[in-house]
């Protein structure tokens, strides 16, 4: 949490550029062998490194070609070369005990991650074996940017699932290590997890391709001080160009993103 | 579902065994080494196979070591020598639209899983890209078996989180690819979870260690044929016997367990 609130004021951006190398979706240039996600993703790093607060790989996509290794060595990368930069996994785990402690061995040790994503429908059993590790982040889903996720989140009426994980998240946060995941999406449920959360942070998915209105997001989400936000955005930066100058045009759109979102921060 | 459906009867077992391999549980003879998961699965699963409806790997135990190659290596081995039972991956895995795709693909494509399990926080949008495979098994989340899980899942009381999903599983099971997981340390959630889905299979951690009770599970869980469930033990087979002779002392208490669960079913 304190590198990611040194990272806000040194390099004054809320924006996290999103990890997700998608084999269908890299340019030509860097082919689809070994070694193409690393190749992808460290030129996507250098060349936006400054323009963020955070770099955010999502799992999954390694683990569907079976790319741990690359993902394990982009994690590191990025810590040698850009060690203001926290990296914070995006996991998603929810197991309980020993197989919890076993993810956040994956997250942690393993792959060197500051922070990870966690599902909460297990309770706070799930969680403690992340909050554990006092060093490192954990990233609670409470309202998720999809379409469909207000079906349980949002439910029942009055009292909704979103605003009891917001609240548990607070209690969890003894060690001053927790943040939420929030939707750009759903502008008012941001507002009341602001409100229920206090000051602590909020990863915000679900601006540019899922829809969600940045101005709303900085009205509704930042804190105290303008900061608070962790604005994620992923395939706008990632496949802005499909050119050999793709990391170049990966840089135009997180420029114009993180100068869009510093200009709406009051 | 139809493999498990035969195996049921084939095996006239509903016992399922886990296998979670903990580099600090390891019997001595097998080392920890490379490979070393491997060797204690196979070993495990050629012990048990005959006595059981299915087997469920926990992917993290695998990932927290690195050691994607040999779970994948297990479940191609239980394909090949033991084609009649079913492998479950225990990943579960919740995320939404590509990263979801990729999560399926990586249980179904990469590691060749029969069925893995998922979690529902996010929406029928998480678990249709799992549905998508109709040839393959989903297992939703509902009821899980840990101390702390009524906090979310018994949210609102009278008409509890865990039930929705319960009925919205029985809404995604269009293709009859469909169960979920209900944990035998909740009977009574069990028999409730049982009267929303109708004939599904049902997926019952926490027995044994955990503390639930056997018969309660059998009275509250089984369907119309005295089959529908898959009753899953872990530690108490794996560790069971820490010498050279592992294996035979797993394939006791599996043995044991089955014939208990055999004798419950009316």
């Amino acid at each position: 949490m304190q590198l990611l609130r040194d990272r806000w004021d040194g390099a004054d951006s809320l924006l996290c550029v999103g990890l997700d190398p998608d084999v269908a979706r890299l340019p030509a240039v860097v082919g689809s062998g070994p070694g193409a996600f690393l190749e992808f993703c460290k030129a996507i790093v250098d060349a936006t490194a400054d323009l963020v607060c955070a770099f955010k790989p999502q799992v999954a996509y390694f683990a569907a070609q079976g790319r741990e290794t690359e993902l394990a060595d982009l994690i590191h990368y990025i810590r040698m070369r850009h060690p203001a930069v926290p990296v914070i996994l995006d996991a998603k785990r929810g197991d309980i005990g020993d197989t919890a402690r076993m993810y956040a061995c994956e997250a942690f040790e393993r792959y060197g991650a500051d922070a990870v994503t966690v599902n909460p429908y297990l309770g706070r059993e799930s969680v403690e074996p992340f909050l554990a590790w006092p060093d490192r982040g954990v990233v609670v889903l409470c309202r998720t940017s999809n379409p469909d996720s207000g079906w349980l989140q949002n439910y029942p009426s009055g009292s909704p699932v979103y605003l009891r994980v917001a609240q548990a998240a607070r209690e969890w946060n003894g060690r001053g290590n927790v943040m939420v995941v929030a939707g750009a999406t759903y502008p008012d449920d941001l507002r009341q997890i602001r409100a229920a959360i206090g000051e602590m942070p909020i990863l915000v998915p679900g601006i540019g391709a899922q829809g969600g209105e940045l101005a709303a997001v900085l009205a509704n989400g930042q804190d105290g001080r303008g900061r608070g936000l962790v604005i994620n955005a992923s395939r706008a930066i990632l496949y802005a160009g499909s050119g050999s100058d793709y990391a170049a045009e990966a840089r135009t759109v997180a420029l114009a993103l993180r100068d869009e979102i510093r200009a709406l921060v009051s």
